[in-house]
């Protein structure tokens, strides 16, 4: 009996990821190199497992699954300890099941136990020294994060998506489907868990899953999900070289007077997609946070390039303002006090 | 009684566009001048209409309405008719109906349609003599083809939706809602028309008009055509300097050799989105068609730059083939004939 499509829809990215190391000119892992795989027991994850014993102990790899309990949900330490179970009857040659408490901090649930997890993963991967860790995201979680940048609506960057790679992380399923997952998983008799939260507790995303990408499909046809993926490739690629001419750009006109002081002249004669962006590198290097500057200050610093009406400053987040003055834009903290 | 806040909203961006010209130097048109507003009959351009009536007359300017008849459905010329005395009725200067033959000629109904109307009102701008033609599209109309474009996966520029002008055509109304335009006719007293069909004709338009977007708003909240509309405006100006780099480094790179004929050397040396561009560029100037060349076939020729394998050529859409040899990518018609 041949080899089920899904199964080989797995495992054929998974093959290239361990039989390749990003720089080219390295080779791949040397046998009994650890490569680590995160598992959360859903359908992506535990498919990815599968496929990684499967490749990897061909390419004499050791894998070693990982699993995180965030804690945040009544049962999570029952759930991670059978999914370090499952991990072990699926023939990983180790397993790490780690507790984490997840705070804040200023973040969001989600993005504080994304953080929390990433940090546990980087530990993990330092431990048993793995130039790699795979991580289960697959086509429709791509598809999703698009639709989740553009209810953001902070343009090209937030509609690119997850990237393929990043450090040591690697994301082989992010052209095969969640389907293929699941059938990946039935075919193969593994047991997966449908989170009912959704393991990344968005709100937001588990509107989009369940309910937006339902009705795309429905009306737009089945294809919408690749459709998303393929413009999140391609808009990532876009950014990536508008961010490096920004930052070139940024770096080449501040050179010369500092990092908060930019020439207006050589601002106006830049295409505004690279001036703005070089303006809100300017702001963050003045100090303004990340979280608070959006478009609407960066067209008011960019109105002081292109359309000064002789306006004294412009305040911006985080108590800092920008003044034109003498030809040249200067981004400084607010003066404090009572008629700051 | 005070301005209602919604005919105020429509009012501002089109006394913004007549104001002024898109050439700073150059002064707005001078009293007199002929200004022309399309109007389909429905609430977004009837509100513009009567906008640039009452806008335009303050400036001295002659408002002339125009009317395109597609001849596409049941009674169409009766509603020409009827959107011909309306303009007459709010107090245009002079009002145009045309009835057109809409020839697919290749295009789908909707590109036909939109290609027959602009080419009306190329020619009544023509005769009339006026630098600024307005359209009505608002911002639901924005975000609906930013939706649209997502569907069809072609990456930012897709995505980037309509501009705020081209040659004289301006949209005054983009940052306005569908919302605003109806409550300012009902304010005024303008009784509009809602299409049945969608005036554009659009089965997938009309999906996403009356159901995507509906659930978006009510998944995602009320903001989305705003923070889709903003998206656009952010993707719009970078695909326009991305676009202008890929064209100058492609006149650049095939100054040396010819249109056909690229060095993969430099080519590798790009940045990738810079390089696809580039390669798209080139394979449109061999002859590929536009409406047939697809990301799949960019990245092919992609691969013959950065990792060929000794490939002889790819096959390419238009009967066109690409070639690696003596460190060059030739971009040639295949050879006809019962081996070619």
């Amino acid at each position: 009996m041949g080899l089920h499509p899904a199964v080989a829809a797995v495992r054929r990215p998974v093959r290239a990821a361990l039989g390749e190391l990003p720089e080219r000119p390295a080779p791949g892992p040397r046998p009994g190199t650890n490569v680590v795989v995160a598992c959360s027991g859903g359908a992506d994850s535990l498919a990815l497992l599968s496929a990684a014993v499967f490749e990897g102990h061909k390419l004499g790899l050791r894998i070693v699954g990982a699993t995180v309990d965030h804690g945040l949900q009544e049962g999570s330490d029952v759930h991670a300890q059978h999914v370090v179970q499952q991990m072990a009857a699926l023939g990983v040659d180790e397993t790490v099941g780690v507790r984490v408490k997840v705070e804040g901090g200023g973040l969001g649930p989600e993005a504080a136990a994304r953080q929390a997890r990433y940090a546990v993963l980087d530990q993990v991967a330092e431990r048993v020294d793995a130039p790699v860790v795979l991580l289960g995201h697959t086509r429709d979680d791509q598809a999703e994060t698009v639709l989740l940048g553009l209810t953001r609506g902070s343009g090209g960057r937030s509609l690119a998506g997850m990237r393929r790679g990043f450090d040591r992380y690697r994301r082989p399923l992010l052209d095969v489907s969640r389907t293929d997952t699941e059938t990946a998983c039935r075919v193969e008799g593994i047991e997966f868990w449908t989170d009912p939260h959704n393991s990344d507790f968005s709100y937001t995303r588990a509107r989009i899953r369940h309910r937006v990408m339902p009705l795309l499909e429905e009306d737009l046809g089945p294809g919408v999900a690749a459709t998303l993926a393929r413009t999140a490739d391609q808009l990532r690629e876009d950014m990536e070289f508008l961010d490096d001419v920004a930052s070139s750009t940024y770096h080449r006109l501040t050179g010369a007077y500092g990092a908060a002081t930019l020439p207006v002249a050589e601002l106006a004669s830049l295409p505004s997609a690279v001036r703005r962006r070089v303006l809100r590198l300017a702001a963050l290097a003045a100090g303004c946070p990340a979280a608070e500057l959006f478009r609407e200050h960066v067209l008011a610093l960019d109105a002081l390039v292109t359309a000064w009406r002789g306006q004294r400053w412009i305040d911006l987040p985080g108590h800092r303002r920008a003044r034109r003055r003498d030809q040249m834009i200067h981004l400084e903290a607010a003066p404090t006090g009572p008629h700051g």
